[in-house]
């Protein structure tokens, strides 16, 4: 038996949305955990789910079905989806939140197509409790992805931003902001060293810094991020908050990467 | 045994309230399941509690135990319940938040009387955590309701709005808005069809929409909400943020009910 | 094998962090059952995460692994510990948050630092899901302390504020607000009986109230506080909100505590 469900939803804790999923999968699967990943997805944001998702499933078990529902399109024609790699499941509609996941891993995609594994009344506004939630259940009491549809070919994806590259420059951009306001670059922590230049729109903030607190007060920092990618900050202070346009972000590569040794 | 205890409160997730009476739950019952239903409830609304009870509880197994915590009274003389349905228990203050309960199910109340299954000191401001805890712990490992009080047949019950009906008219009012901004009429979906022309304040928006996507940009829709009731919403928008007072809500009956065939 | 990990972190739910940390937890011990306490501790508020481990760790059962990440020093060279008493563990960086733990507990504190137990890769910025949670989950399936690291006898405290007492006057300070904006001050219970008066900014606001729902509309009132020290709140208002600077809160003492027969 798979032993952990996963939530990914823009359904908020204001309601009881949440809840009442979680009810469906325990009456479906009583021994499975449920662990909320974050519900407060800004409403229909498909990119930041799918950031969120990049985020966190590779650090659950393996056999972990993870279940996100941020679905503009509920009660349309968007498919529900399947998608089976080597270690996990993940359950949601398609329309590019799995996006991250089709890029790092080996993906098998099923179209959800037999209600066999939905509640019984579906209503044309809450998928999440009707349809997301008891395929998820009956996927982690071992039901096969093939029994809930066939695989397909063709599937959403949305962009996904990648940094450019110019000489000794990379140029890169701010694809997520956390609670605390750093903001999350494309560009991978390894290819950037201690020895590199950062501009934040083009004014040097000086080379990487080595913990939030070495950032000096009110002054910039880049970082090599949790996530696996840099990270622009400010020590103990919000730095998104310093932007109204999400600055562009330039890496001026001082030394070729394998003249440095690692850190 | 039964296996899941969910909460609402309107203790929100800023304090360290909720992890508390999970503490004291678990400290009576260590395998019991918890599942959050809403501790964001506006404070002290009775009205809003009792919806997230009613759109809720269906969805959970047998044998659940609903614990719900708006007690504005807090260390007065209202009464701890018990209310036992065919298929459930409830949990809390007798002020009218499971006045759904009562009219939808067969319900046996009990006052809880017996300070057995309190916590060794009961403070004057936190019955969330000395009184209704443990007493919802208790019942979950077996305790019968009637160890903790006797049945009465008076208790609190709050005015559940109807829709009012004139000729070919239903009248309704909203009882509830999601997060969204999704307002909940009081119009059971089973009342309204696709021939039906919904009015907001006596304006016509036409017939019930198919599903959210399915509204124009900034326009008003009707749809059968996932909780049994029309909603009002607009597409990708918050509806209710158009009003400063709720609207009225008027279905104009085109056809009668019983010549119309099911969707 | 300890059955439940409890949680406070000043990330906030916005985001995957809390998640993450989860899954990490779960990797290590699939059968433990995680609790959040609250993750909406005011950002680097060392103050505020002391308080909230305060009011909730003697809630749960013995052997519970208390994990707090309030955390301004991250990637820095404070510790990381595990605190020991009779019945809980602690684990957190050495910043003052465990300081109630120290006073009201007999403690045994360990400096971590065997990297053993920590994920392959520790990144700067995130030692919740890195260090804390590896280290707390192996906590939970009995690997002893002492494998983390030595006793210290040195380690962060925060002031922790106590009343200051004048004949028959005791002088207490605010030092926490909730939700509800009811003001927990730092004099005691048992320090205040009903026939003492009770003066916020030197004007009195009467005798200890039973309930919050004893207090007229709009007058402050002074309560025994359900986590062990006198609350000064309003009736169904925030009382927080009256003040732009936390109030003085002065007890006169009318007669003696030992001639006073308890409540």
């Amino acid at each position: 038996m798979k032993q952990i469900i996963t939530l990914i939803t823009d359904f908020g804790l204001q309601d009881s949305f949440v809840g009442v999923m979680k009810g469906v999968i325990y009456s479906i699967n009583p021994v499975v955990k449920i662990v909320d990943i974050n519900h407060n997805i800004l409403r229909h944001n498909i990119q930041e789910c799918a950031i969120n998702i990049k985020n966190s499933y590779s650090y659950f078990p393996e056999g972990t079905v993870h279940l996100a529902v941020v679905d503009p399109g509920v009660g349309t024609v968007r498919h529900p989806l399947i998608v089976k790699t080597k270690h996990h499941f993940f359950v949601g509609p398609d329309n590019g939140i799995f996006s991250y996941i089709y890029e790092n891993e080996d993906c098998s995609v099923y179209k959800i197509t037999s209600d066999d594994y939905f509640l019984d009344a579906v209503s044309s506004t809450f998928h999440g409790r009707d349809i997301f939630s008891p395929v998820a259940a009956n996927l982690s009491i071992n039901h096969k992805p093939e029994k809930f549809g066939n695989v397909i070919s063709e599937y959403v994806s949305i962009e996904l931003k990648r940094p450019k590259r110019d000489n000794n420059n990379i140029f890169g951009e701010i694809i997520y902001v956390d609670t605390f306001g750093n903001m999350m670059t494309n560009i991978e922590n390894k290819e950037v060293n201690h020895c590199d230049e950062i501009f934040v729109n083009e004014i040097s903030i000086g080379t990487l810094s080595a913990s939030y607190a070495d950032g000096e007060p009110d002054k910039l920092i880049a970082i090599h991020g949790s996530n696996g990618t840099v990270e622009i900050a400010i020590n103990q202070a919000n730095a998104a908050d310093r932007f109204k346009v999400f600055p562009c972000v330039k890496i001026l590569k001082k030394v070729p990467d394998n003249k440095v040794s690692n850190e």
